[in-house]
C-alpha cells in the first residue's frame, strides 16, 4: 500500500498549483530537443493534455529548426544565415510555410490528440491571427558605433504587428487547444517567417496569459560560472546583458520575455525542454525548474 | 532531478482517469474512522477539493456516529439501539439533527473550504432535498420464520421517498460542493433520521452519478478467510448473503449499493476509509482499492 | 359579491408596491417573539413565500435566543453574560452552532418550504459566506471616561470582516430563499458567534439590498413618552442617543441600521415582529409599520 | 391595526393561487361592458398588470362591438348583420381593421401601460400571427333539414387556420403583455374579420395556455331557471345545447371553449365582465366566479 | 452565360457594403409617393426584407398623408392646416390614430411579410415607445421680428420627449422588423400626432443607428439651379437655410437630420422615394443617391 | 439611373434564394482550374465571403493536384499512379501533407480573408476531424470477372471512417469559415491521403448540409453527344454508368454524390469551376449551372 499512498501524496502536493492556475491561460513556446526526441515529444503531449484537463487553457507556439533546412536541402536549396537568422527568399518562405504549417504543426496536433486532447493547428494566416510586417534589422557597421547603421535584408523575415485572438478564444471556449506555427500574413497578403519566441510573447500578451513558458536546450539562464539563475527581473537582466553574461541565442528569448512582461504577462519561465515533463515540473512544483523572469 | 520526475510520472499516470471522469458526478458516503481521525479528515478534504478542481463534481453524504451518543449522554439521555439501529424519539431526533446538521456538517464544510474548495452544507430539509417517510422494520418473530413478522418501532427513523436534486444542480453548476446530512423531512413536516448509506444511494441515483463510493472501516467485502473480494456482481452478492459471508454492518451497505445500481449508477465501491487519500486511490489508480460492485 | 370585491381591492392596493420592489433584494433579520410563537412563525413563513412569488428576492438572517440557553442548561452549562453579551467559550460555541445551524435554521427552512417556498439554510461557514474576526469590546473604566478603556473578553464572539455573496446569488438566481444563521468563520478556521443584526446589515450591504427589515419585540423606536418615531435620519438618531432616548437593546439595532445605510442600503425598518404579517404590512402599505431609518 | 391585518390576510389567501399559476400563460378574451364602462376598463388594466407582476403571463384578445358600427355610421355606411354576424365587405373590413387595430387595441395598451404594465398591441398581420381563411357558413334551408344546406356569404369574415406564436414568446420572454386585435391575414394577403372568442381559443391552444377566460355580459352559463351553472363538462354541455338551455350568443363562446379544451387548455372560464376585478376574483379565489368548462 | 455573370458581378460589387453594414441598425422614414404607388410599395418591401436577410437591422417609421384627409372627409370632417401643419383636435386625432396605426401600419407590415420578412407594427403607445408632449409652435408676428412671438395652437400635435427602445431590441433580437406609426403618448395618457421625420430621427438616436434614411418626393436637397447637392454638413446647411435655398417642406427634414446627427447617428440620407429600390441603391452603391448629411 | 436600377433588380432576384438558404450549411469541394487560375481564385474567394455574409454557412474542402507532383519532382521523387490514383508511400505522404495542409490550404485561407472573410484552415488531424483507414482497392483480374479480385496496394491512400464535426460547429458558430485539406488520421496515428470529393461528401453528411457543390473542369455530367444533363436521380445515374456515359474521372464524383444523398444531403451539384462566380450562379439563379443530383 505504500506506493499508492506516495502517488496520492504527489497529487495532493499539486493541489495548490492546480487551484491557482484554474481557468488561466498559459502560452508555451515549444522547440529544440523537446520537439525532436521521441520520448520528449510524448511527455510534452501528455503534459499539455493534463494541463488542459485540470482546467488550464494551454496555447502552444512551435518553432521549426532542423527540419526546414533538411527539406530545403532535399529540394536543392542551400540555407543561408545572416547573423544567425535565416535569409528567407520567396522560395524559402514557401518551404518554411509547408514544413511548419503542413508537417510540424500537424504532427504536434496529432501527438496531443493521441493522448486525448483536442488540438487544432493554426498558422498566422488562419483568422488573420498573426498580422505581420517585414523586420528591419539594423547593425552597427563598426565597433565604435559612430557610423550609420547598416540595414540587413533578411527577405521575408517578419515581426508581429497585431494579434487577433478571436479564433483562439472561440477554440478554447469549446475545449480545443490551439497549436500555432509562426507564420504571419502581411498587409498585402505576403507570407512572413517570424521568430517563434516573439510570436509566443505577442500571443501571450494578446490573450492576457498568466504565464509564458519558453522551452530551450539549456537549464535556463546561467551565470558566468554556469550556475543557474533561478529568478531575474528587468534591471538584473539589463546588467547581465551589459556585462556579457547573457549573449547569443539567449538574447532573443530574454527580449521576447521582457516584451511579454510589458504586455501584461505576470511571469515568464525559461525552461529546459530536455527534461521530461518539464511543463508539469514548472507549473506544479514549488521550486519550478529553469529561470523565472518577472518585471521588478 | 529524479524525484520531481517521479512526481510528474504520477500525475501522468492519473491522466486517463482524469479524462474519463471529467464532468461526471461522484457521490461519496463519508463516515467511520475517516470522519474521526484528524489526519484522515485533512486527507479527505484534500481529495474532495482535488477531484473538484480536475473537473469532477463530488457530492458528500455524511453519517454521524459517536458524536450523537456523546451529546445525548451530556444531555442526560441514554441512547437506545434496537437490532443495531438507533431508536429515535422526538427528543433524540432533535439532538441528532443538531449534531448532524449543526456540528458535523459544518465541520466538514469548513475543512473542505480551508483547502480551497467551496462547500455548502445541507440537510434534507433544505430545498426539500430528502423527502422521507417512517421506516417500517419487520422482523421474523421466531427462528423458523413461520409466524407473522413483528413490526419494530424505531420512532423517527425514516427512509427516502423522493430526492429533489434541484438545489444540488444549482450549487454544482456554480462550482459549489454539496455536503449532505442524512436528515429527511416528512409529508407533515416531521424530521426523520435516515441511514446515510441509503441517502447516498438515493442521491446518486437522483443525480445520475457515475460512481458511488461508500467509505467503511474495513478493506472492503471480505470472503470467509478474510481475503478481499475485489469485484462482485448482484448474483454473486446474493450467494454471499445466503451463505453468510456478508452479514451485520455490511448488509445495509450492500443493499444500498444494489439500490444505486438499480437506480442507474454504473459502479459502487466499498472503500477503506482508514486509508489516507482513499478517494484518490480509488478514482485514479488502475486497481482501485476495496470492493467494486457492478450490476452483472 | 361584496366581500370578494373587497379582497380584489386589497390586491390592487398592493400593486404599486409590488411594482416598485419587483426584482429587488430585501434582507430580513428574524428574531424575538416572531420566532417563538406558533402563529407568528406561520405568518412569517407565508409572508416570505409571498414576497418571493411576487418577484422580490428575500434573504432571512435569524438569531437564536432562549433556545441556546435552554440547551446549555440541559447540558449542565451555565450561560454567562457580560454587559448583555453572551460570553462564548469553545464549548458554548459548539452549542451555539448546533442550536443555530442545526435546529433553528432548519426549522425556519422547513416552515418556509411547507408554504411552497424553496428555502436553503446556511451558516457563515457555507461557501465562506461570513468571514469573521474576534470582536474587541472596549469599556470605559470609570464614569468620567478619562482612564484607559478596559478590554472585555467575550471569548468567541466575533464580528463580520467580509461577506462573500456568491452562494447567495447562485441560490437566488435559481429561485431559492437563503436563510442564514449568524455563525462566522475565522482566518484559522475558528467558529465565531456573531450578533444577527450586524450579520443582516453586512449581508444587506454585500448584496446591494433595497431594504433591511429588523424585527423586534417593540413597536419600533419610541420617544421618551413611549410614542412611535416613524421616520429618523442619522442626525436625529445621534441626538436621540445623546439625550438617552435610544438605549439598551435598541442600541445595536440602530448601529447596525446606520452601518447598512453606509453600505448603500436605501432604507432600514425596525418593525414589530409581534404583529402578524408585519413583513407584508411594512412592504405593501403606504404607512408601513414601525420606524424607518434613512441616511438624511 | 385591525384593518391592515385584514389586508394582509387577503394577500395570504391569494398565495396558493399565485403559487400554482406562477410562470403559466393565461389568455383573456376581453369585450362587452368591461370594454365600455370607464371604471371597468381601469379595473381590467389593473388586474392584467397585477397578474403580470406576480409571475403570470397574460395575453389579451379583444373584440370590437359598438364602436365599429358607430364609425361605419359616421362614414355613411350601414352595418348589415346576417344571422347575428356582421357582413363584411371590403370597405367594412377597412373600417373594422382601423377601429380594432388603430383605436381599441391601442386604447387597451395605453390603459395597461398607465398602470405600470408593458403592453404591446398586435393584429393578426403582425408577424403573421393569425393566418386565416374565409369562413364558410352553412344553414339548413328548411326546418326539416332535409334539403341541401344554403351557404351564407359573410364577405371577409374569416376563421383561424394557423397561429404563429413566435412574436408572442419573444414579447412575453422580455416581459411584455401582448394585446391582440382579431384581424387575420389570408394566404393572398386578404384581411379577415374574425370572431374574437375563436381567436382567443386558437391563441390559447397555440401557446399552451393554462387557462382561457372569456369575459361576457352575463354571470356565466345559466340553467333554464336563470341559475348559474358553475362547472360543466363536454357531455353536459352537449346535453344543454340539445335541450335548448344554451343558445344564441352563448353558442360561439361554448364552441370556442370546447375547441380550446381540444387544443390542450386545461380549463376555460366564462366570466362576468361587468364585475369589477373579475380576473382577480376568478384566478385568486377558491370559488371563482362564472362557469368553468373542463373536458370531462 | 454572359447575363448570369453580370448578375454575379452585381452581387460581388455589393459585398463591401454588405460587410460594412453587417449587424448595424438602419432607420428608414417611409412616406410620400413610395407609400402610394403599388410598384414602389412592392419594391420598398423587397428592399427591407433583403436588408434584413443580409444582416442589417432595419426599422421603418412611416407617415400618413393623403389617406388621413380622405378618411376625415368621408367622416364629414374638414382637414385644417395652419402653416402647413395639420390642426389636430380630439376627433381628428382619433381618425389619425385609426388610419396610421390601424390601416397604413398594418398594410406595410403585410407587404413586408408577404415577401418573407417578419414585420411587427407598433405605435408610440406600444411599450410606451414614444413618450411625447404638446408641441409649442412660435411664430414671429411680423416681418421685422421685433414683436413678441405668437404661439400657434395646433391641438394634439406633439413632439418626442423620450424614446424607450426596449421593445425594439426585443423584437430585432428575435429577427422581427419594427414598423412604427408616429403616434405618441403623453404623461396623462393623451394621444399625440407627431411628425414622422422627427420620430425617425429620435428613434435613430435612441437605438444608436448607423444611418437614417429619409424618403422624399424629390431627388434630394437641390441648389437654386435645381442641381442635386450630394453631400452637406451642418455649416453648409445653415448657409443654405439663410440664403433661402432650403425652404418649405425640406426644412423639417433638414432639422430632423441635424437632430439625428446630434444624437450620434453617423450619416443621414435624404433619398428620392420615387426611385424603385432606392434603399438598395443608397446602401449598396458607391455613389448612393440623394443628399448625404454629415456633422462636419 | 438605368444601370443602378438594373443592379438593384439583380439583388432583388436573389432574395428568394437568400431567404431559403439563410442559416443553412453548404459544403463546397474546391479544385481543378478554379484553384489554379488567378482570376478564378479571386472570384471563388469573393463568392465564399458573400455567401457567408448573407447568412449561409460555407465549408470548403479542397484538393491538391499538380502542385503535389511538382513538389515531389523538385525533391527528386517520381510520382507513381496506379489506375489513376496516386501511390502514396510514407515519403510521398509527407510531401502531400506538407503541400495540402501547409501551402494550398493556407493560400485559400488567405484569399478568403483578404476579401473580408474569417477562414480557418484545417486538416483531418485537427480536432480529429477526419478519422480514416487504409483504402482497399479491388480490381477484377480479367475481363470476364470470374477470377478472384486482385487487391491493389495504394500505400497510404485512405478513406473516411468517421467525421467529428465539433470543431466545425465551434468555428462556424463564431462566424469562421472552415477550409479543409483532405488528410485523414488513422487509429494508430497514421496519416492518410484521401480523395477530396469523398471528404466533402462525408463532411456534408456529418454536418447535415443543405447542399454539396463539387467543382469540376467540365460543364457537368454530359450525355454521349456532349450535351449537359441538368438533373439526374440515382436510377438514371445507374443507367448512365451501365451504358458507359459516365466514366473515368466523373465516376468518383458521382459515387461521392450518391453517398452524400444517402447521408441526408438534399441536393448535390456538379458545377463548372471554370466559370467565374460559379457558386453564386448555382446558389442564386433559378436554373443554376451544371448537373443537379437528387435521390429520386
Amino acid at each position: 500500500m505504500k506506493e499508492p499512498l506516495e502517488k496520492a501524496g504527489v497529487l495532493i502536493e499539486a493541489l495548490p498549483y492546480i487551484r491557482s492556475f484554474s481557468g488561466k491561460t498559459v502560452v508555451i513556446k515549444y522547440g529544440g530537443a523537446a520537439m525532436v526526441e521521441e520520448s520528449l515529444k510524448e511527455s510534452f503531449a501528455q503534459d499539455i493534455v493534463l494541463l488542459n484537463f485540470i482546467g488550464i487553457r494551454p496555447i502552444v507556439v512551435h518553432g521549426g529548426g532542423p527540419r526546414i533546412s533538411k527539406t530545403m536541402e532535399r529540394m536543392g536549396k542551400k540555407p543561408t544565415f545572416i547573423d544567425g537568422q535565416r535569409f528567407t527568399d520567396k522560395e524559402t518562405m514557401e518551404i518554411v510555410e509547408m514544413v511548419l504549417g503542413g508537417l510540424i504543426n500537424k504532427e504536434i496536433v496529432a501527438y496531443i490528440n493521441s493522448h486525448g486532447g483536442k488540438a487544432i493547428g493554426l498558422t498566422g494566416k488562419d483568422g488573420a491571427l498573426l498580422q505581420a510586417k517585414k523586420k528591419i534589422v539594423r547593425k552597427m557597421s563598426d565597433e565604435s558605433g559612430t557610423g550609420a547603421p547598416e540595414i540587413i535584408d533578411l527577405g521575408l523575415v517578419g515581426e508581429v504587428e497585431h494579434v487577433d485572438p478571436k479564433v483562439l478564444s472561440a477554440l478554447m471556449d469549446s475545449g480545443f487547444i490551439p497549436v500555432i506555427a509562426p507564420v504571419g500574413v502581411g498587409p498585402h497578403g505576403e507570407t512572413f517567417n517570424i521568430n517563434a519566441d516573439y510570436v509566443a510573447s505577442a500571443v501571450a500578451s494578446a490573450v492576457g496569459a498568466e504565464k509564458l513558458l519558453l522551452l530551450t536546450d539549456s537549464p535556463g539562464i546561467l551565470d558566468k560560472q554556469g550556475g543557474l539563475l533561478s529568478s531575474l527581473n528587468r534591471k538584473r537582466i539589463n546588467a547581465l546583458v551589459k556585462d556579457g553574461t547573457i549573449t547569443g541565442g539567449m538574447m532573443p528569448k530574454v527580449d521576447a520575455s521582457l516584451k511579454a512582461i510589458d504586455g501584461g504577462v505576470s511571469k515568464v519561465h525559461i525552461v529546459d525542454g530536455r527534461v521530461p515533463h518539464c511543463l508539469l515540473l514548472e507549473v506544479f512544483t514549488k521550486e519550478g525548474i529553469g529561470t523565472e523572469i518577472i518585471g521588478q
